[in-house]
């Protein structure tokens, strides 16, 4: 790694302008979360493998920051010269820069890499010392990469109205309706859930996402897909024609971008007869209201900030660009009646892998470890296994130890096995979190094969997984123990399932932001001085990123109210370094609430659950909850067991009804 | 009224330049909250007299901005010929004028009577119309306003360290190292209770609060104070000397701030003695650290953006000017040990007359109006008075009816003689809401005693008031009945009530602010589908404002960590308009909380209430309260009759024992 340290910075040296530093985000140029191989540019400088965090690279120092989910993982991982900083508590990186680095410091990116909202931010705090963001013409990285990963060809499929809800006609009728609304001539998409959404089309080039490396452009008479025409047949080809969607190459945005900005973006005629139906079918209302509009000043690019990369942005001409949340955000987080149920049904199919999972898992760890088991807190624990493996020299208890040993990576497979054999599965949603005892305490651990944990019948468990299926993403936590977990561990789990029950049985007016309901998880926590260095909730989309906004249920102010018809994670947890991890984590629809009153004529909203799977009742100490909560627990097992049964086999369902057993204080 | 209105739309236009609109601010030359008889500009224009609001006139059009606390006394108190405008649901002022006024149109307002922030605000705002924000050289209200009330010459006194808690000269040591961090050499104050906390004085020019009208700036070698000469008698004005603080006229400070442009404001000879010997004081620290700057480049202006006067900004040169917070917001927030021990002290007094007052009011109510009283729930009500009067020729019965009238203002009359009663007090902190019924349901009601409302046995008390003592400002809120209340009202005190434990129970890590706690005041609210129209806590002044800063606890963002040391109110409520309203309200103290872990090393805090008076357990649907709450019923009320008692004869202590008789469920 010092090898690669040392090319970068050579790499930099000879860049003209030579670098004083050189940026490394985690986001490929669709500023994704999960990336495909070759683009972990961050990974491959840093060797830290989360999912979020950004990279540093000076002449002398190499720093990389992160978030509280990341601190274990990140100590952990990080090469040799490499330092970790975290987010919140040390200097952020423009900070750092300003008091680190000399005036007229020239900080290089790839600016395909990085956010026109971040660029301006950094590009503001730079000028403090007159610093300046250069923004190299290729990735430096990719210089030095020896072996990086070969560009994938994977198909582009049509995702179905039939699991999609609604036509891509329609989704391109309300987008050109709102560029019209905001005097705009086209927009650019570069969030690649955000193309899979608009041009109901899916892919398989990210791990976890079932997304399409491709830009979009819409304008009010065209529309075009930037994708590598590899991957998309005849008939794909087609079905985007009959939409007037024109597929272009995936490098053909960089100079249509270019056209755009001077309004010279044509279609091309093979397209244009196909968009003179579509044309038609508009005449009568969106482009009808745009011809009559008496001056017509339709003149704006519509970029969103958050999403779109430096790079494009830089291509226009910033007094013509429309800086604001995209348009589709919105519309993609409110789910539609199709994609509701698809939703639902997804996430009983998943509850029901994750109950046959833990039936089997309870079946191992009490035959291999002598565990009592899921149910019992009694003693004994190892005893199986250490009887068996006294005798050292016994080749047969050695074989069995191995064969028998049950690991966080081998129990992972097993999860994954138990959701594959379910309808519409198409993959996991992101790498599955399988960690036992202090490995729980790393919020976002992801077991290695060769380095994982074994399970161990005295350590609490946690695992957080979920799948794509293609009508519904699913994402679920849950929290158990085979042996006797300790007073401590119970106080906890019950802290936390407090937080878990308060959060999601919330109403609040319409106007509500995520933000304002974080702390209703945090409260049982912080009684006892306690608290998780993480948000509490994320939406979730629709056979689509398992992390999807715009809205979120966090500490960090973000302006989005909560509406009905959105998804959102309810994940409040508790994590001790060294020692366990504690979080439950339940999908939730948010609705209209059937309140007494109305006061202010707002509306009130509040949650329903859609996740399916048990809490363990022996993980909770009892005397510290309420009658309301304990009501909550026993409803919420009954219609558990209720919804799963048609999916078990006899012994799995008389496992559930065990598990579901009422309980009183 | 309609005079007033043309009178000034015939100044408006023979201004130079004629005025399209004129604003009228509630607030004062200083940014005050309650202001004195002359500077009631906005309530003699429209009426309106609550103590926010702004009013807009046009050439055709008149109208007011209030908040939700004010939307009903605004609607029956304005002018003819005015329109509310809903704070929160109609476009705000800025927002109208852009859209109601044409291009170029000129906007008029007393730049003494706004604010900084507010001024640049509304000049962002209007310069997307090209509008332009005028600064008119006179107060154009004043030019109509024939019997305006002539200016106030009360004493200035000193505030006693035996009060205070610290000295002038300590405050301004702290003061001056600030300015030296930022490079400032001086430092403007308009805000009253920031003058009067940082040269520890007090006065009565305005009601409600001790403060003098005057301004004061600070620079690192001398200090200035403005003020009404006849108002400082020698001693003070030695005392004022002694540390370094001369005494200037109040309307000197105009002249005096283009001179601190220049940096050519000396103090006066006289002065210079007095301050050689601060100086020598403080030559061993602030002064030394000063000088020692390598080059001193301290030449900037501190201004508080929020509280300074537009006008006197205008006089300083932009470039050199610090726009941030007051140095001294946080420090007078943060009370020391001795104001604290004061603020207890006077809470316990002001608790002790609030007891007197039920006892008295349970005893008239019944008496006069055959209630059934602060304890039975029975009928009956009015057989009194009824009975009385049922012989309208009875002269007798006639007199006796209108002597033992209770109405809110002779009821609130009565809380302040058992108030003035008692050690240190020096008058009310803010106009008492005493209000029956319907009443009760505008927020920031006032009464009158002309037209306000009788005593009614069948309906809800709401009274919310506070008292100045030299040891500590007060501020309390209680919600009572002497009839048989209904279920629905037991429901929503109930609510308001568990709103209430649940914040004052809350703890919560350090940097958390008053914003995140809001919700937890709401959510007993919100499961029912009610709110209230108004934030839950602000900061009360140590024998100064009732509402101090900075910090809030709202809806309302505002970036401000709760600290210990901080004091807070804990007020939520619930409002039925036309109706009934309950509040509930305690002045709380942060402080550290002794939790059993301190996870992330933040440290925790938790509150401690300082007011004491009982809650009204008749009032309470005792079957939605979780044991917890009963708990901290119980405590609470017990703790409120071992406090009182030594404050109260032996009837009244016979009373309050049994209004704190334990609860159980």
């Amino acid at each position: 790694m010092a090898d690669t340290l040392s090319a970068l910075r050579s790499v930099m040296s000879s860049h003209n302008p030579p670098l004083d530093a050189l940026v490394v985000p985690s986001e490929d140029y669709h500023q994704s979360e999960y990336v495909s191989a070759r683009d972990k540019r961050r990974e491959f400088v840093s060797g830290f493998s989360g999912s979020a965090g950004l990279a540093l690279i000076t002449m002398n120092e190499a720093l990389l920051w992160t978030d509280g989910r990341y601190f274990l993982q990140a100590t952990q991982q990080l090469s040799a010269g490499w330092k970790l900083m975290r987010m919140g508590e040390d200097p952020a990186l423009d900070v750092w820069m300003v008091d680190n680095l000399p005036n007229h410091a020239a900080i290089g990116v790839d600016p395909w890499c990085v956010s026109v909202d971040t660029a301006h931010r950094w590009e503001r705090a730079f000028g403090k010392k007159e610093q300046k963001l250069v923004q190299t013409s290729t990735n430096l990285v990719d210089e030095v990469w020896k072996n990086r990963p070969p560009a994938e060809a994977n198909p582009v499929v049509v995702h179905p109205t039939e699991f999609a809800g609604q036509l891509v006609a329609d989704k391109l009728k309300d987008l050109r309706e709102k560029l019209i609304h905001v005097q705009a001539r086209g927009i650019i998409f570069t969030a690649l859930d955000e193309v899979a959404w608009l041009y109901n089309i899916r892919g398989s080039d990210v791990s976890y996402s079932p997304v399409v490396h491709a830009f979009a452009i819409v304008m009010i008479n065209s529309a075009f897909l930037y994708v590598d025409k590899r991957k998309v047949s005849s008939e794909v080809n087609s079905s985007l024609k009959e939409n007037g969607i024109e597929v272009r190459d995936y490098t053909a945005v960089s100079s249509d971008v270019v056209m755009l900005a001077s309004d010279q973006l044509d279609p091309s005629s093979t397209v244009k007869g196909t968009q003179a139906a579509v044309q038609e079918e508009m005449k009568t209302n969106v482009l009808d209201k745009y011809t009559k509009e008496e001056d017509n000043n339709n003149d704006l690019i519509w970029v969103d900030p958050g999403s779109c990369c430096y790079a494009l942005y830089s291509k226009l001409n910033s007094d013509k660009v429309i800086l604001q949340q995209s348009p589709v955000a919105l519309p993609k987080a409110l789910k539609n009646p199709v994609e509701m149920e698809g939703l639902k049904k997804a996430h009983i199919r998943d509850g029901a892998a994750v109950v046959q999972y833990l039936v089997w898992l309870d079946q191992q760890m009490q035959e291999i470890y002598g565990a009592s088991g899921y149910f019992l807190e009694g003693d004994g624990a190892n005893k199986k296994k250490k009887s068996l493996i006294k005798d050292k020299t016994n080749c047969l208890a050695i074989l069995l130890q191995e064969t028998m040993k049950l690991t966080e990576v081998t129990a992972s497979d097993k999860l994954e096995s138990f959701r594959a054999s379910k309808e519409h599965f198409r993959g996991l949603s992101f790498p599955t979190i399988s960690s036992v005892g202090p490995n729980a305490a790393i919020i976002h651990y992801s077991p290695e094969a060769e380095t994982c944990a074994e399970f161990d019948p005295e350590s609490i468990y946690l695992f957080d997984s979920g799948a794509q299926y293609l009508d519904g993403t699913t994402d679920i936590t849950r929290t158990v123990h085979f042996g006797k977990p300790s007073a401590h561990e119970k106080a906890c789990y019950t802290a936390v399932l407090k937080g878990h029950i308060a959060l999601g049985n919330m109403r609040f007016p319409n106007g509500t932001t995520g933000h304002a309901l974080d702390i209703v998880a945090r409260v049982p926590l912080w009684k006892d001085g306690l608290d998780y260095r993480h948000g509490t909730g994320h939406g979730i989309g629709s056979y689509l990123n398992v992390h999807e906004g715009p809205h979120l249920i966090s500490f960090r102010p973000r302006n989005v109210p909560l509406q009905a018809s959105m998804t959102v994670t309810d994940e409040p947890g508790y994590y001790e370094d060294g020692s366990f991890g504690i979080r439950l984590e339940n999908v939730l629809i948010i609705k209209d609430a059937d309140t007494q009153f109305n006061f202010g004529d707002k509306g009130y909203l509040c949650f329903e659950h859609i996740t399916w799977a048990p809490y363990q009742t022996k993980l909770i100490n009892l005397s510290l909850l309420v009658p309301e909560e304990i009501d909550w627990l026993n409803t919420y097992h009954s219609k558990c067991r209720d919804i799963l049964a048609p999916y078990l086999d006899e012994s799995q369902l008389a496992w559930l009804k065990k598990a579901t057993e009422p309980i009183s204080a």
